[in-house]
């Protein structure tokens, strides 16, 4: 079953659009998502209405609207279009004012300026990560609040950006190489770090797929050298007392998530 | 007013999470955010339910719980706990499956797993956007889907990454230097890419702010000279007919959702 899912919003639709993964629930119907942010006039209202109607054409059956539009006005003359909505004023806003005791504020992108005291924190966390990222350097590694550890090309770089766009985490990596094999140690700067190092690790299989893309038919690329790769560093994490994911069934989102309640549960033993 | 806001979910919380962006309609109430993710257990719930009781103590009043839970039994236990409750099941998949006429899966990870078609694709954009930064390369550019253009530290890389990792789009990005400058003309290279180029600007007083952290007292951060970039940087754009917008007060978010629409507005028109 083919079915248009909108999300309409008076500023960005991020908050719409990240209910939209709700829709995954339901596999057996095809959907087309289509954003349409700043709706915040009612010329773009009629718009909005327009674009209800051309998906109710297509599909033969009217879409599924997830909106959040602070202005009453705007949002009733919506809702005259034959659609599904969801309301995320409505659902949600405005029973949680009643529960907390507060009027929500309705103007247009609260959820996601500038303004939020962790966007600053956010941006300087994108910023140290991506000067942080390889183990490109060691100066600042006392800033971190993560560093992640595992061999070349399983997963390190973009669960260190989502850390730190996301969640506004410092987070470094460091690639575990030949050298650190054959000594048998971390590299000699994360030795003052070990408490908020964490790693990664990857099945043979998948890391000799990924790498050969990048290097085929390399010795890098090869299942055997792979195998060979993972064991030592996973032994060598193990040594060093080193908590540790696999990443080749995980996204970054679940990496993140096991990576958070590490730190949550390391600074509620240190309290 | 203090409160506590629980993120409770048998999986990464994300969901939970995006919506608690929904909390900052309420300024005078003041959130500390729990997240307690991977809650698939009865064990697990009976640990939910004691941090429940911890927060009412703490604050004095029973916490906000945002809550996705697929298991309809530890649904149910954890509501026994006194808290203001949103669920995500019955209130948006549950009814929603009515309207679809099709039983949402239930099963945990559904929605931030790495199964969705989409993964491999904002991995893979993620990719393209690191080996695109800054101008790195030239190489593969026909594969960017948008190319942002504009003078030194004006929001660039942190924007390109936005746009790849919440949105798969494989997002380029070039600085406008001095050398385009004395040209009067984009870089050579980005000749054949007009159409997909977007333009950062940013106000004088901030860029000269930004840039005097990294290098203070040069000329690169003076005042003036931020003046004269960003007007001649305008000005180019200007002539290249290449549209652009101010991130001064603008987050990534929003720049993302600006860039998002021009390119579907982009696509329409080539329809």
């Amino acid at each position: 079953m083919k079915r248009t899912a909108l999300f309409i919003s008076d500023s960005t639709g991020i908050t719409a659009s990240a209910l939209g993964k709700l829709l995954e629930h339901f596999p057996h119907t095809e959907f087309s998502q289509v954003r349409l942010p700043f709706t915040d006039t009612p010329e773009k209202i009629q718009i909005a209405k327009q674009s209800i109607l051309k998906a109710t054409v297509q599909d033969g059956i009217r879409p599924v609207v997830i909106m959040s539009l602070g202005n009453l006005d705007l949002r009733n003359t919506l809702k005259e279009a034959d659609a599904y909505f969801i309301d995320l004023f409505t659902a949600f806003i405005d029973p949680l004012g009643i529960e907390l005791g507060e009027q929500p504020l309705t103007g247009s992108g609260i959820a996601h300026g500038i303004m939020g005291s962790s966007y600053s924190d956010r941006m300087e966390a994108i910023n140290f990560t991506l000067n942080h990222d390889d183990g490109m350097t060691n100066s600042g590694l006392e800033e971190a609040q993560v560093i992640l550890v595992g061999v070349s090309r399983c997963g390190k770089t973009p669960t260190s950006i989502y850390l730190a766009m996301q969640f506004g985490i410092k987070a470094a990596n460091y690639p575990l190489i030949p050298e650190d094999f054959e000594r048998g140690t971390l590299p000699a700067a994360l030795h003052a770090h070990t408490d908020k190092i964490f790693g990664l690790t990857i099945k043979a299989e998948r890391l000799h797929s990924v790498r050969s893309e990048r290097r085929p038919d390399s010795k890098y690329a090869s299942l055997e050298n792979c195998k060979q790769e993972i064991a030592t560093a996973e032994n060598l994490m193990r040594n060093a007392g080193i908590s540790w994911a696999d990443s080749t069934s995980r996204s970054i989102e679940e990496l993140s998530a096991i990576i958070l309640q590490k730190i949550a549960s390391k600074k509620d033993k240190s309290n």
